[in-house]
Order: structure tokens, then sequence, then C-alpha cells
């Protein structure tokens, strides 16, 4: 890896290439009954899974999306160097719990909803650092954010229609350094930002901010504009969020909105599915990474795309205490030629 | 960075040298007053550090800690490409936080209380990979940490001996590739361990395992023996989980004692301060190497040394359910000259 301008890592290059060996998404029966739900590797009948909590549901949906992204890539655990993996919930013990049966070294990630980009970036750091294979996981559920974030199910509390549907999913990505389709090309780390939101039902604002700081910086640090990519897949910032990230754009005279699309309104159908602004949660742009953008992308329906997911740095304490909700976003570069 | 036997990542070689820049330690009270309390470059009067509550002063410890390193360093924020942190806190918030004012590109890092290590490790393998400066921060602070995960203060619950007492303490390492001591050598990258322990009060038996792993494969994977080192640092197993690794080092005729201390047992005196099994927190550790062992190196007293840093990968809703708790364990070799 070489650094350009701030934050901004170049993956592949002349002399090395970074690439995706193989991916899977898991998702949940709701997941799998939206517009995306025939790309999927795996869509469970129920939210359960077969398991008495709702956080090892959880883990078991992310061995699910490692195990069949191994298969996928004809690979087995001891191929894999190292596993990065996050998620949503206390201590991302679900991550530690899915890692304790992976036998894998284990560096565990934090970067809320935005996690799967920086697993991704992690792992790719470390495929081109080590000519290696390394996993990038993360997952979230329905129910056992719900719990820990706002309010117990069974409690039934309206949510306000800037609210979002924590999605039931997970997605894995093996990256190695084979020089194929997709490449990993760059990555862009992102800054925290904050835009002042309080309000815990209002995600979409907090990171809109921090996804238009990180694109911004990954265009003027690898000489880009919008024209130049074919998607650009924020994740996941809902309706409201989105509407946001174009007008920061356009009021600087960029224009993403031909080009853009986001994680969290691609997943659920929001006219037949009750979901408010959109989906999010770490599982949520994962599993579109992983089930929808990828193939995508190494088929050469996308030939360059971003994958910019989203995360709102927020601890329940910390709002409680009247603070505002920090924003992060990290940008992946993807392409299906090598550039 | 390259890769040698399962989970050893070469930071300083032939070709590259990778080293601790600056660093700074900044600790409560109670840890100013133990033995190594003139070590530190910062001792706080109180617990709060005129902050209203214990998450805005644990912020404020590793502000404090970041700063102080950044000029020990002669350096500023602008010099800085990476920013990783984190933190005991749900959602890593404290680092979150602190990042927010970094204006650093940022990597949210969860490995409990092995924390130090790992990002120390990650700020290595950046700053070999980027030709830059790269910080590694972690804090704890006993007030916000037991309201979490065990009880809040105010209820004046009972501690049982093997329990360990979070440290109120941060430090910060600056990495960079100068070839000057003390040089970062190599990292293990840990594995998660779980020996059964469902005990949220002794988190030392719950780590052992994973420390004693790390430190296998450490010497395996690079031709070594205890003897080789003259200082092998665990933190924080505690006097409980370090009377276990020696004894499962001693049961395969490998003895580190002569070697090894603990950083949650050199941070405080036992016989005057209550801390029952010793010290823990991401603090703990984080602190005794800023603070101590690194100056140790810097001067020479030692030559090579590693810093094994160990975190029980427990979740309070994970406990409550009957579950074990997984530990973890990342291993930095640190040593006085370039081998």
């Amino acid at each position: 890896m070489t650094q350009g301008k701030k934050g901004t890592i170049t993956l592949t290059d002349n002399e090395n290439t970074v690439s995706v060996h193989s991916y899977a998404a898991a998702v949940g029966k709701m997941e799998g009954d939206g517009p995306l739900g025939s790309y999927f590797d795996y869509v469970s009948k129920g939210a359960q899974l077969g398991e008495p909590t709702w956080e090892k549901s959880e883990s078991k949906l992310q061995k699910y999306a490692f195990d069949m992204a191994l298969r996928k890539g004809q690979l087995t655990r001891e191929d894999v160097s190292f596993y990065f993996a996050g998620d949503l919930l206390n201590q991302c013990t679900v991550s530690a719990y899915s890692a304790r049966e992976s036998n894998i070294p284990y560096l565990g990630q934090y970067g809320a909803c935005s996690t799967m980009a920086q697993t991704l970036a992690m792992a790719g750091v470390f495929s081109r650092g080590n000519n290696s294979y390394c996993a990038a996981i993360t997952s979230s559920h329905f129910c056992s954010a719900e719990r820990q974030f706002r309010f117990p199910i069974n409690y039934g509390g309206v949510r306000p229609p800037t609210a979002q549907w924590t999605a039931t999913a997970a997605g894995c990505c093996i990256t190695g350094t084979e020089d194929k389709s997709p490449y990993l090309s760059k990555a862009t780390i992102g800054i925290v930002r904050d835009m002042g939101e309080k309000d815990a039902n209002n995600m979409g604002a907090a990171m809109a901010g921090a996804a238009y700081d990180s694109l911004s910086r990954h265009f003027d640090n690898t000489n880009t504009t919008p024209s130049d990519y074919d998607g650009i897949f924020t994740g996941d910032l809902g309706q409201v969020g989105s509407d946001i990230l174009k007008e920061l754009f356009i009021k600087e005279g960029r224009d993403i909105s031909m080009v853009h699309n986001d994680c969290g309104l691609m997943l659920y159908d929001r006219n037949e599915q009750d979901v408010h602004a959109g989906g999010s949660g770490c599982g949520c742009s994962a599993s579109v990474l992983c089930g929808y953008i990828l193939p995508g992308v190494e088929s050469g329906k996308f030939k360059r795309i971003l994958f910019a997911a989203t995360g709102a740095l927020m601890s329940t304490t910390f709002v409680q205490q009247g603070e505002s909700i920090p924003g992060i976003s990290h940008v992946v570069e993807i392409t299906h030629e090598r550039i």
C-alpha cells in the first residue's frame, strides 16, 4: 500500500493486485422478500435461525456468510491468514464469538454501520502486505440491535418516519492478491464528522456529512469526478441522509445523483415493506455489497464503483448525556479491470 | 510487512524499520499513587478531570495522552496519517469522540483490554506501508467501566478476590519509520481462545489461555525461547491469570517466570492499594507500556521485550445468557537494537 493524499490508500497498482477472491451474503426473511432477495446466497426462513437468542442468531449469520464465501472460493479456514470482523452489538461480541470458531488470528473492527468498508480495506491492506487471504465480515440483526439501541421489540414503540430498519444480514469478502476482477483499487479512510444531530432516530442525517467528506476526499485524492464511476453506493444513509448528501454535493457544483444509490434504499421495497427511511446496520451494506454490487463488478456490468459504507458512532450513554452523534464513512473503490 | 507462520507479522527487517517515534501516558490519581507513579507524563488530581461525566473524563485522558505524545515527538496532528484507537465502553465511544477532535482518518479497534497491542500493531503496519506517522491510543476509566460491566460505583457492591481493578489511564504511541529505538520488530495477532470461564469477576482466568497461545506462537514463529527476552509483559492478567499462564508454560517445559511480569500487577501496590487480583482495562497495559516499558527499551535497560496485552471479549448480554468468556492476546516484540 502506498499513501496518496490524506487518508487514501492504494491497494492495486502497477506492481500489485488486490482483489476479492470470493464473497457471500446471508440474510433474514424480510431481506429475502425485498427487491434484492434473489441475489443472496442464503435467506433464512425466520429471524431466529434455530438459536435461543438473537445474538446467537446473528453469530450464525456471520458464520454462514464466512463458510459460504470459503466454499465459493474453494478455500478452507486454514487458508485464511487474518479475520477482520465487526458488528453493532456491545463489545463487538457477535464477531468475537464467530471468530472463536474460526481459529484464525482476529482483529476486531468497529466503525458502526461503516464496518464492512473498514474490514474490507483492512483485509485488502493485509492481503497485499502478506500475499495472503484475509476475511472481512460484518453483520447486524434487527432484534438484537433494536433492543440495545432503542427499545425491546415487545415494547411495540412507534418509530418516527426518519427511523431506519436495522437489516438482519451478514456479508463476507475473502480478499487475496490474484490478478482478477473484482479488484480492490483504493480506499479512503473516514474522518469522524459531526453534524450536530442528536436524534437517535435520524441516523441518516448524522452520517451524511461523513459520506460527503470521504467521497470528496476520494475524488480529490484520485483526481476523479462522479462521472468516472458507474455506481456510487453509500450505505446506509436511507432517504433522509441520501437527500442531504446529494444536496451537499450540488452546493459545491458536483452532482452525484446520476450514479448514486444507497444500500439502505436498495435492500427493501419501501412501498411494500414498512422500513420508514430505509435499511441500516452493518449487515445492510455488507449484504448489498456481497449479494448485488460485487457480482455486478465481477461480470463487468459495473466497471468502476465506490462503496461508501456509513456509520453513526452512536452510544446510548452519550446520547442520553446530550451529546451529538458523530458519523464516519470509509470508501473502497472496486473495479472490473485493473486500473 | 511480510508474514511468517500463522499470525506473525514482521515490521522491522533488513529493508524497513518501524519504530515508536514518541509516546505518552496519562493516568488517574490512584495510578499516580502506585509504584509507577513517577513514570507517567500526566497524573490527574481526581477521576473527573473537570468533566461532567465519566465518559468525558476518559475521553480527556485519551486526548491528553495523544497531545503529549505529539508534543514529545515534536509533531502536530497534521503529521499523523491514521488514528487507531479503542476502549472498553459500548460502541468504542470514547475513542470515536476523541477521534472527532483529531481530524485524522480513524479506524476504530476493539480487542477489549488487548487493544493497546492491537492498535500498536496496526499503526506499525500502516506506518511501514505508508512511510508515515500513525497514532495508537487506548484508554479505560474505573468509573465508566464498573458501571457498564458490573455495578454502578454508588451501589457499593463487594468485589470478590479474583476481581481486578479497571485502571483510569490512557496511553498513546506514535509509530513511524525512523531507524531508532524503540523498534517495533514483529507482532503476533491473537486467536480467540475460550477456557470456559463464565465468571465476569475472573477475567484473568478467561484470558490466560489466549496469552499462552499467542506467546507460544510467537516463540515458535520466530524461533525464540523465553530466555531470548529480558522482559515478557502480559497485561492485564493480574495474579490469578499470571499464575495460570506460568503453569501452562511449565507444563510444556518452557519457563517464562524469570522474565515475566504483568502490567496489572505492576501498576498498583497490592499491599497498600485495594485492587484485589490486580489492575485491568485497556488503559492499564497502555499506561505501563508508554510510561515504563518503552522508556526502558529506548534507554537500553531492556534489550528485547514482548508486550502481550490480553483482553476478555466479554459482553454482559452473552454472560447473562450463560455463555463463557473468550479471551484474546496480541503480542508485539519491541527491541532496543534493530534485529
